[in-house]
């Protein structure tokens, strides 16, 4: 009944994809792999995306431009690296005191979100599909404990998009480097503390070799988001059904790598845990402060800046009953497993 | 260069899915349509999937049944109607004290969980594909308060799976009905008290018009997950791609219906509480009795059933490891926002 080639009569179509993340970091450029694999699978072949890791074409930071140039047809990214082009892509990744993986799904899908974010990457030529969720953060590795805010006044720290952008109100030196370049900024002092993913992660590239302290919860980052950012030329040049399974694909690997990072991340903390990592929570007072900086940046960027206001303000409407519900549903739960 | 009609050499296929679901319920039996448009969309309409609300082809309760004799290729339910065919069954969907949206993910995904459910449908001659999730639901609508878990005694309770085992341990008369039958035996008073999801689809039920307390929070399903349950023989017929295509359609919808009551349960909280819905949480000495029960239930099942034993041994293990992450990343921040 059935043609042994079901996508016969299509044509070939090869697209590159540049991504933000060494091949060392399995679950995220596994979150790009998985995209190829997939669209390969849905269309026997036909339609191949070859991944590409941090530098191999465009540098690490450098995807977003690659893909506006027309460099790649797609790269695998964060918004929130290039927040110096428009604040407002932070919150295509997240922000401080934000979205979890779960309530970032929900406005994305379910609220508006997708279409919000869609606007302000539109500017750049490009269509972004969700891709991949790093579920919540930790806090990142200091040399040195730091106890209340006034502590992190003067420190150099590796730490990108609206986050940084609070460290600089708390007096921190922000940097923003690739994940691949971390380590040995760290261990060689360039920089005093540093914040990449979660234990999986961070213990891969090697970053509790560089520092002892090891804090939580990564509040400004409760669940970060990726993108498959899609030069819009090459987007409608493909065959509707290809448009489909590209869009089903990013949604499978969105998915995919928060699940992945789920199930991975228990077991690399008791290791680094047993190595030597001290582990600390953040104070009350930290956690205060950075809540203000926060809500004082969101004022000042939307004052500035009319397609931040126009993401901000529903997105804040939808974050506070969203976090009402899950002191409902979910954290009763959770304060039982106590 | 492209053909507009990228599956032209590929023959039709034709497909009824059984759903347990009122189409009332929108975004529940919405999962099931969304895999049906998502798998014509990504064929060029040459893969059709027609979704039938409970009832139309067979009893809500009997989509696995139908599936099974081959009367639908693939139904849309949840495994754990069937515990009564085998109770390991429940852990395709949740158990008390189980696992969150989240947290069931990463079981079924990137921790060998799908492995373990689909050795179990297999004796069914079914394949499963998760394809939705509810989030952690309330704990139920209850016509007399109950403050403690004595005053379970007695009461006439519609709930399934093992949440409904662990019920009968506490004394409940147990009640297992589909979705669309739930108000009426609520209303006339053949049942005490009943649960069904959460806000947004209890309000549809209008469960909140047949009793005042709504119970928080839902201790047996932090996260039911619903299935498409495909017959063997249908699914082996089907072309390579269409393989895939319908894998990834399936969790899209996973996604996507978890996201949806995400996004629309607080909202339809505070229309069921300004309509007189009294809110009340389960006191320490309710969950404690559940939790004991459930752990009692999880060793007579091993100790009968050597496909339960098989399951719950990693499963467990699993959920204490997760859980104790969800500690450190994800609650912390649900402190703060106290």
């Amino acid at each position: 009944v059935f043609s042994p080639h079901s996508f016969a009569q299509t044509g070939n179509v090869r697209w590159k994809c540049a991504t933000s993340w060494p091949k060392s970091l399995d679950v995220l450029f596994g979150g790009a792999q998985m995209i190829a694999d997939r669209v390969s699978a849905m269309t026997d072949g036909k339609f191949t995306i070859r991944a590409y890791e941090a530098g191999e074409l465009v540098p690490g930071l450098q995807v977003l431009d690659a893909v506006q140039q027309g460099t790649v047809e797609c790269g695998h990214s964060a918004g929130y690296y290039y927040v110096g082009k428009n604040p407002t892509l932070g919150f295509a990744t997240g922000v401080p005191f934000g979205l979890t993986a779960a309530e970032q799904n929900a406005w994305l899908y379910s609220a508006g979100g997708l279409e919000l974010i869609r606007a302000v990457y539109d500017d750049f030529g490009i269509i972004n599909f969700p891709a991949g969720n790093t579920t919540a953060q930790m806090g990142g590795w200091f040399k040195k404990e730091v106890k209340k805010a006034s502590d992190f006044k003067g420190l150099k720290m590796r730490i990108p998009g609206i986050g940084g952008q609070v460290m600089a109100k708390l007096g921190v030196n922000v940097q923003v480097l690739p994940g691949g370049e971390i380590y040995l900024a760290l261990d060689r002092g360039a920089i005093d503390a540093a914040e990449w993913v979660g234990p999986y992660d961070d213990e891969k590239l090697g970053l509790q070799k560089a520092a002892k302290y090891y804090y939580y919860p990564g509040w400004w980052e409760p669940g970060a988001t990726f993108d498959l950012m899609v030069g819009k030329k090459a987007y409608a040049a493909l065959p509707k059904a290809y448009k489909e399974i590209l869009a089903s694909a990013c949604a499978e690997a969105n998915l995919a790598v928060a699940a992945d990072y789920d199930a991975k991340n228990q077991a690399a903390l008791q290791r680094l845990q047993k190595g030597g990592t001290q582990l600390r929570r953040y104070s009350a007072d930290i956690l205060k402060a950075g809540n203000k900086a926060t809500q004082e940046l969101h004022a000042e960027n939307s004052a500035k800046n009319a397609d931040y206001k126009k993401v901000y303000t529903p997105w804040n409407a939808f974050r506070r009953t969203i976090h009402a519900w899950h002191q409902i549903n979910e954290k009763p739960l959770m304060d039982f497993n106590d």
